[in-house]
């Protein structure tokens, strides 16, 4: 169970209802009416608890839970002990996922400007906006409906934030509009000056950074990532794109839906990412790239050139992942003959 | 056109003007009274709008530009349509980061201390300073003129800062001494402690850091970034210098004049860079190098010896960049033979 | 000396006060009695100084020292001038680290809640505790005796903080249960969400993050660095690990006690750490590994499968050391051959 001293558990529900939310169809020991009063793992899991599998590696677990209910793929279900309600899903791990929304809901905001908040008086704030203690919003900020300004973060003058956005505590925006449901987490700064200037004898010649940063509905920005604002051209963050811890997105560069960029993640300027593209960790690309749909780029990478659709690369430079493991194994193999 | 949300457009300027402004000799259609109302790009401006051409690659957009005027080089003019107005200069961009500096001039500061914000009894601050709201500022700091402490910044004790530096929301910074016309962006933390302790068995044993951070004159401090103070000797950071978002830089670190360290790059404690450095984006350079003057260090390299003077590396390992190609080049070649 | 307008040195101390101090045996000269007003390096410091050798490389400043007295190892002690007192100990550096505290203590904190500062009615501070200007401290909060809450930092409904904990400017915490002696940098986010989310056609699906963070006693978390909170599990930073700057400590990690994470590390969720493990800066773990005590691993390596205690890494992906250096020089030779 969660710590009680940062976390509220909901509920209880039934499993039939759990069932209904997550779209999942009841089996097995098959009690519907089963009171569940909170998620849990399937090694610690109790009976009124509900469970997940969704890692084969964890089948063993599943064979010796004692769980009330699970989510779990039809394939899986065979390995199910004989008393455990079954919740049939193709995607069990989403299906956990909505099910422990419901038992652990965001707490929703509680309206009002908080004591030390400096809101300038041309602002608008959406019906049951909350800001936070000392945070600051600029002249012409516009909020949609309920949103979460945190604690001594800063909106500056003209952002518009749609319905739901939180941001979390120590966070800065500016220059830049913002659709519905995005989380901005702790320390993001989004909208600053692009890395433009101009070189010079004397003293670099600093280049106007004229455009914006738009992010799409549903975008996370993790903690402490920074994406600066087009020179010209907007920076622009694609629907449901995921951006994880210390990423950073230079100006111009465009992101299309459902992203995801894992933590320490560099991208340089007017670089374009189409949709469904995933980066692992520290992975970085050079500026003016075309990166397809859905291609997959491996930790710590370094792509310089231009990356097909689909296409998976690994190593700096990036190489396609079957070159790379090739050439590792060359590289251990000569190294283990000549050396030993 | 820039966004009025964020953006406020000076002008109109005439050509004549504007070529003054950037030192350029106006030439091909040659309106020196033609009155230009923005800066746009090539393939979008309209006859009162003044565009600019640098990289080769965006020849034809000059071809077929409706542009009132442009900045080019001498050499790219006969590719010019007849009704164009040249501006001539042997460098373009810079050319047109002045002018469009006259049409976007940073807002002034508008002095004063705002609403929440704590300034120490015993600081001074110059004429025309802005410190906005929830800003704090120490005991004993010092604001040259026309300076602007951003929303929930935070300036140390003793800290010293000149003319018209702009430090961005939610900063820290203390042991600083800052030079003129310095940019600090919003959340780039100055003058902490380095990672400085003596190993033992029962616990580390901090070492006091007992030195400071010098900035020099136009230095920009990226968004995120961090720069430890010295251990005893200072940390300094020379006029000019760039320092993209997310950059660390270890204590004692000494950085000359006009070096560029593009995001993410990592500079570990005592290492040294001469004037002109280019470090890519993710490098890392080890503690205690020396680095040459106008070294360029390519990104994601990994440098680990003295770099001499001009010196082209890249790697991690990083070696001369020739060997570096030739290096990935034979690698690749020779997993192409063995594997298929 | 050390700026007095950031540093204030507090002494002097005898010889003998600081031999006692740091464990010390006294030799050479052998004054006792000798009056010491500060500490500073050996090719500066004059008769009234206290120097010390750790690195070799420093010999020869050792006998052209005008210092006073110095830290020493036996093993060095033939090297020194003859009128220096000698305070004798196997680990000078940790000496010296001593009786620069002694030198520069911390100052102590100024008890009391700033102007500006927001302190929740329900929090409870204890003995000592000082809340810098504009900080912002949350419901339920619990601080031990003599914390620091740093200007603009923001501690979150329910965290729980040791003893002399120190927490930077505009920092956040949240979900965390900190130690005693704890020090958290500017800017430094602690328990903010883990990057959790089913995927989904239509938008990811948050997976709620239900742990926490716990920190243990004499730990250090760098500027800029973040730490997420566990999904379910704890996110666990063991005692007197110390972390650099721009770290990023994914959900669900454990990390024994005594580890160093140098600068911009990655360590991605569910990874477990041992005791006294060194990871170089910028260094990567995939998720999900086991990295055995006293494991040591490279400058930019990339950890991808687990690691045995003791063992020591380089390179993405990352090899044994020694199988690391036969690649590169074998590649720098076959490339070499080939090429000219």
């Amino acid at each position: 169970m969660a710590d009680p001293r940062f976390h509220t558990v909901a509920g209880p529900f039934t499993v039939a209802e759990l069932a209904a939310r997550a779209g999942a169809a009841i089996a097995g020991a098959a009690e519907a009416t089963r009171i569940l009063v909170d998620v849990a793992p399937l090694d610690t899991a109790g009976p009124d608890h509900l469970a997940f599998l969704d890692n084969a590696k964890y089948v063993d677990a599943l064979r010796r839970t004692r769980a009330g209910a699970a989510f779990i793929h039809p394939d899986k279900a065979s390995a199910a002990p004989a008393g455990l309600t079954l919740l049939l899903t193709p995607a069990p791990y989403r299906a956990y996922a909505l099910a422990a929304q419901a038992f652990y809901p965001d707490p929703p905001p509680e309206p009002g400007v908080a004591p030390g908040a400096i809101v300038d008086p041309t602002a608008r704030l959406g019906p049951g906006c909350a800001v936070e203690p000392n945070a600051v919003i600029g002249a012409r900020v516009e909020l949609g409906r309920a949103c979460v300004i945190g604690a001594n973060s800063v909106i500056g003058p003209g952002c518009v934030l749609g319905d739901e956005v939180r941001v979390g505590p120590n966070a800065s925006l500016s220059y830049c509009i913002v659709g519905d449901r995005v989380r901005i987490y702790p320390g993001a700064r989004i909208g600053q000056d692009g890395f433009g200037f101009a070189p010079d004898p004397v003293r670099p010649v600093k280049v106007p950074q004229l455009g914006r940063v738009i992010i799409g509905d549903d975008v996370e920005v993790g903690a402490n990532s920074t994406i600066d604002r087009g020179a010209g051209p907007d920076t622009v963050i694609g629907a449901g794109t995921m951006i994880d811890n210390l990423v950073q997105i230079g100006h111009n560069v465009q992101i299309g839906r459902g992203c995801v960029l894992v933590a320490q993640v560099g991208i340089s300027g007017s670089t374009r990412l189409g949709d469904f593209v995933m980066i692992g960790g520290q992975g970085g690309l050079s500026g003016h790239l075309t990166i397809g749909n859905g291609a997959q780029i491996a930790a710590q990478s370094g792509v310089i050139s231009d990356v097909a659709p689909g296409e998976k690369l690994m190593g700096s430079p990036a190489v396609p992942i079957r070159v790379h493991h090739r050439q590792a194994l060359l590289l251990r193999r000569l190294a283990t003959k000549k050396g030993e």
